[in-house]
């Protein structure tokens, strides 16, 4: 019997709670107090996550953008980039590349460092390039990089940005609200992220969070009407209301995610969590044989990439078909350098739920006939 | 005691059903069969709803776009008209005006015919127009302009781009699901419409039902990731999968609000109860004294708007917070030519509902002391 609705072991969309759905349960006039409301309160706590609340000494704003985190992050790339700026985009991953694909799509100039996807992003050669290129007018960087898993060194980036005076786009997508990222100790531009990594809401909604002053010189940037973040600014400034239709019933369950998020203790109490998920899945894996593509001290604590399993009997698609039947949705790998496939620690999950996952691989693997889940190529053999 | 949840008598976002919400208390993985299947049946349905399922000799696809209708209209205008194109857009109201905008942000060419917000766009002037200016590749039209709630001919205006052999793109945002337009007898190249108008479902995602060849000859036009139609469609092609994380909630109460849309006898029964809401507010609201600004014969079903009142004692502000302690929530007027105010016809309500929206009108007057609800100018002296 398939459970018909499964746990989710993915980068997203992702299991959230009963109580974080429940509050979708209702309909909200967009002009309506309440909601008007509810929406400078999910701008001033996610302001207040990054660090950056008022009174902080910081001067940021937090802009929503409904889509999915693509658009946030193509909104925030359109409007802060002016239309002859160049981006500098460190890639070791398929988001910081879609970063650069967006860019050159909407035709600003572009430029990439890039690692490999088990490799962190360099601060030195980002030093040099920075040190050589004087047409760079803003770099981008992505915190982790969904694609293996591995944790960015943002903090590092940062400080080689503010040396060369040029201003720092951060892809906290699948970080943000579990990793901390601090403007008081962190200079970025703009920090972006959504509603349904870390946050535990439903997807639906971005959000980027902005330094006022960035924002009000870029008037005029964006060829969007839909993603130009600073129009999308001064329409809430002005009357609290969103310039369009916006998702009332996804931003409902944001506004009661971040309650949830609050009662958990905050960052430090959701990372917590996530970090026990991964090391259970992890230490569980790594028993059965498994190896991870990312160095444990490289590895973030939100989707873990595991070499694929050496031997015939190992069939990616069955083995995910029969996790799924069990109850556990994993996910499909998306490296270029090696087969792999990959499973998360966020969402509302929790040590029953991993040690189940891991019972049901366990029971996937002997039903497959595969005795240890060691790759196909040894962690050594790749370059 | 204000009611917590009131019935919403606006554009959008509208009262939905109980169970299109409870549709939503589910979390879908993206990648997983159920939801996939679910993604289809929803495209599919839609492609019936305009005449043109698999079979009916159209050979038109159907593409989901993520965020309000505006970002679905911006989809289509980005990925159709190419870099070199011009849009002319017929303009008679804030919609049509948004489109133009849309298409001179991307930096496409674009010329519009203007008529007056109570007047509808010509097919007279568009003949003329596509006879004298050979540049323009592509027309646009707004099927019911929502800034007044007049109804536009959009099958004579599709009869005369035929003429021409100019394709057309309609905005059908708060007419489709309603009003009926069938691609066996309007040619269209372009029918964009969204989930939270007249097809009840939550807002959060709209969508394009766009001729195939249109689409396939369109590879590269779009400057936007995020809101390329032809790289979305590409992507449901090939697995069913969204390109990106898809807003899931809206989706499963998108395919609910098409269940109940279908239980109530498609468009005919759809429209049908709009046609009735209709009629009881403007008979209600015409004994009050209170004069619509568009003939009866132009209007659309689906929003009215209605000339302020004549009087110190009525101001909108009170009357708009009165109507919403009783429960009901109306929505301001948009109109450039004449101040007005705005109550809508669409969303889960019916006769009931309407008449208890006059009742609260009528309440709401005698507390402010307003005798009549006839307007500060009259009708006949506005050219």
């Amino acid at each position: 019997m398939m459970p018909e609705t499964p746990w989710l072991l993915t980068p997203g969309p992702l299991t959230t709670s009963l109580s974080v759905k429940q509050a979708m349960l209702r309909d909200w006039g967009s002009r309506d107090g309440a909601f008007i409301a509810m929406n400078q309160r999910i701008r001033e706590r996610l302001l207040g996550l990054a660090g950056a609340a008022a009174g902080s000494g910081e001067d940021y704003v937090c802009v929503p953008v409904q889509g999915s985190g693509t658009f946030a992050i193509e909104a925030t790339i359109g409007t802060l980039v002016p239309r002859g700026g160049k981006l500098l985009v460190l890639v070791n991953g398929a988001y910081g590349e879609r970063m650069r694909r967006i860019a050159e799509m909407m035709g600003r100039a572009t430029r990439t460092i890039e690692t490999a996807e088990d490799v962190p992003v360099s601060p030195g050669s980002l030093d040099r390039a920075l040190g050589e290129d004087a047409d760079v007018t803003h770099v981008a960087v992505v915190h982790c990089e969904t694609t293996s898993g591995i944790l960015n060194p943002v903090e590092a980036v940062a400080e080689v940005c503010a040396a060369h005076g040029r201003p720092l786009i951060v892809d906290a997508m699948s970080a943000f609200g579990a990793l901390p990222i601090d403007a008081r100790r962190l200079r970025f531009e703009a920090v972006v992220a959504s509603s349904n990594k870390c946050l535990e809401g439903v997807p639906g909604v971005g959000f980027a969070i902005v330094r006022r002053e960035a924002l009000e010189r870029a008037k005029g940037n964006s060829a969007s009407l839909s993603l130009d973040l600073e129009d999308q600014w001064r329409g809430l400034e002005r009357n609290g209301q969103w310039r369009f239709t916006p998702p009332t019933h996804v931003l409902a369950a944001l506004d009661q995610a971040l309650d949830e998020h609050v009662a958990e203790g905050g960052v430090a109490g959701r990372g917590a969590r996530y970090r026990r998920n991964h090391q259970i899945l992890v230490d569980g894996m790594l028993a059965m044989g498994f190896e991870t593509l990312v160095a444990r001290e490289l590895q973030a604590p939100i989707i873990v990439t595991f070499r694929m399993p050496a031997g015939p009997a190992f069939v990616f698609e069955a083995f995910y078909d029969r996790l799924r039947e069990k109850g556990f949705v994993i996910y499909p790998g998306k490296l270029t350098v090696a087969p792999s496939f990959r499973i998360g620690c966020i969402g509302r999950l929790g040590e029953a739920e991993m040690l189940g996952a891991l019972g049901a691989v366990r029971e996937t693997m002997a039903e497959m006939g595969v005795a240890s889940g060691a790759p196909l190529v040894p962690a050594e053999a790749v370059p």
